[in-house]
Formats: C-alpha cells, sequence, structure tokens
C-alpha cells in the first residue's frame, strides 16, 4: 500500500466525519491509539499488535490528512538517509 | 512510497541501532514524536508538521520492524472499509 493509498482510504472512509470533529480530537485519539500500541508491544501477540499498528497509521494519515500534509512528500525528509547525520546507515552518536 | 518500502528504509537506516536499544525506547521516542506533532498541528506550519509527521511514521516504522508486523498486511484491517462498521464511509455513530 502506497502511502498516498493511504490517504485515501482514510480520506474516503473517515474524511468527512474526521474534520467535523477536528484535530484536536484526532491528536488525542491518534494518542490513546499509541497507548494501545504500547500496551500490545508490551504484552500482546503479532495479531493484536499488528491492529495496534494499523490504528496508529489511520489517525496519522487522517490528521496528515486535515493538515494538507502529503505524507510521501514529508518522507522525502528520510530518503537520502538519517535527516540528523545524511548517513544509511545513521552515524549519530 | 509503499508501506514495505518505508519498513525497509528504516532498517537500513537504523535498524541495527534501534534493536539494540530497544522497543521501550523505541515506544519512549514515538511518544515524544507524537508530542511534537501535537505541538506543530496547535502552533507550526506546514513544514513543521510535515517534518514531524515523517518522524511519527519513522518511528511507527522501526517498531513495526522490530515487532516483526508488516504494515502492508495490518492494513488491511481497513481495506474493506471501517473495521467497526464494515463501511466506507463509515457509519458509525
Amino acid at each position: 500500500m502506497e502511502l498516498q493509498q493511504l490517504q485515501d482510504l482514510m480520506e474516503r472512509t473517515y474524511g468527512r466525519r474526521d474534520r467535523e470533529r477536528g484535530m484536536t480530537a484526532g491528536v488525542a485519539w491518534l494518542t490513546e491509539e499509541v497507548g494501545e500500541l504500547a500496551q500490545s508491544l508490551r504484552k500482546g501477540n503479532r495479531e493484536t499488535q499488528a491492529h495496534e499498528f494499523a490504528d496508529v497509521l489511520a489517525w496519522t494519515a487522517s490528521l496528515a490528512n486535515q493538515a494538507g500534509v502529503d505524507l510521501t512528500e514529508a518522507m522525502h525528509r528520510y530518503r537520502e538517509g538519517c535527516p540528523a547525520c545524511g548517513a544509511i546507515p545513521c552515524h549519530c552518536e
């Protein structure tokens, strides 16, 4: 799945409702899902972890849609290597 | 960028070091980046927001690599519509 497809899918599925709720609500939901992911990484299994990773990606994409940010363009920050040291693999201390 | 490419890029750039630090450290870093994203959505501009979205995706992908979760497979949860109501657009209350 392309990052653009991820954003399009979230737009079609939740776009209107998420915009009505607003970005502050979206930040709260993303935070909730990150908490659930953290718990699943501590004591869940692969299936529950995959579920929570998907929910984190879903809310990240929904917020990007609301903010007008293209995630593919955003990831250019990492395409040439670590943004801090410029290397692959990263050479930062 | 495909989700698999995102995971591969993070593996090549940070995989060994992130695994040495472990998932608990990764969860802390992801949480930090979600906080920076929240702040940028409140008072940042499009450029700083794109930066923070990329960092959230980067840590999410790094943790998925460590957990052995394929993000493309994980997103199947959303491919047929909202996981709760099964519809596109979502019909949940």
